[in-house]
């Protein structure tokens, strides 16, 4: 068996799905063992049921520290025996409680061309901003907000009459893509972590790389 | 007659190359009437003389401001009734005086996809940072650096093998095309400001656009 995901998400989970989908028809040699949540009503929670997988809820709990969340979290987690986290439109900041128990191990995708757009409402963000291209970035994740070394990226072109959510709908088809792919990598023990660079030990020659996809728009 | 455009390079201005070719062979509706530039030693002044362009040298005085300088600049330009001015490697942030001299009218080139990595030295740092991505941006100056309202964009993957070089040199091709690009849209009066966003009125349906270019590393 190959990677022991655990997911995290608070709400809708679509990236959730591709995960699920691409774990059951091979495209991630791994499973998906949990779907935790710190939301009972995250529709994620539905979805990862509909497929079979267990779920867990951890609250909030607005008198205690995020380490104090994350150390349930951890619990949960490991109760599970995952050995990947996944990210999934979780709207908490993760805490080192749980770096530290999943060294680089930790995953997210940011729905945004990093370091442009770090945060939140990011396809409005990279209209607003007159930007041309935006895309998609899974990456590991560190401390800081959107920071972490970077595995994949893609990109798609910002039209004139795009609105966030014809962006974010292009955007989003990407993300379904390449976390999948970014797993699968991670997966098959090619990431090597240099610096702040994620390098990619190559599989079998001329797979997975687009030489010179130079793009304009 | 279409732009009249005067170039004001500090260096090699191999940008200013792709832009007097275009001229030339019609690609650019418009002609350089003069390049400029602070450094006498300029390879810029060579190409320009080489062209049979007329050169102009304004070298900065340590000891004038920095609006002293530009008064000079745009007297400079203004002589040879220059409507258009190019930034093809200018190493001097430009003031109010020439932005007020040339109002929307001012194009600088920035060897990154702004905003991500304004600035100097920023293939190193695009590379240094691990992104999967990097690029160019046309860009219309206004009075902070590389933070115009964007014209074209273009997109390159950065490579786990590449160095500051061989990323600059794969940026540099994409320069040359787009730069020469946005200068013909704006002879055409193609382009439209709003807030922050240049839009680009049609010129003919399904040209100059890409559609869902979309690309991964």
């Amino acid at each position: 068996m190959g990677l022991k995901i655990g997911a995290i998400a608070s709400g809708g989970g679509s990236n959730l799905q591709s995960i699920l989908e691409a774990c059951k028809d091979g495209r991630i040699d791994g499973e998906v063992l949990v779907v935790l949540s710190d939301n009972p009503q995250a529709y994620a929670l539905e979805r990862a049921k509909k497929a079979g997988v267990p779920t867990a809820v951890v609250e909030l709990n607005r008198d205690g520290s995020r380490e104090d969340h994350d150390i349930k979290v951890v619990a949960a987690l490991k109760e599970y025996g995952v050995d990947t986290v996944v990210l999934a439109g979780y709207m908490l900041m993760v805490t080192k409680v749980l770096l530290d128990a999943f060294p680089d191990r930790v995953i997210n995708i940011h729905p945004a061309l990093l370091p442009s757009f770090p945060g939140l409402h990011v396809q409005q963000a990279a209209i607003d901003y007159g930007a041309k291209f935006s895309g998609c970035t899974v990456h590991f994740v560190d401390e800081d907000m959107d920071s972490g070394p970077i595995i994949i990226q893609a990109v798609v072109p910002i039209l004139d009459d795009d609105t966030a959510e014809t962006l974010g709908g292009r955007i989003l088809k990407e993300e379904h893509r390449i976390y999948p792919q970014a797993l699968q990598y991670l997966a098959e023990g090619r990431l090597k972590i240099v610096g702040r660079r994620v390098l990619l030990d190559p599989a079998s020659p001329g797979s997975g790389t687009l030489h010179n996809p130079s793009v304009s728009f």
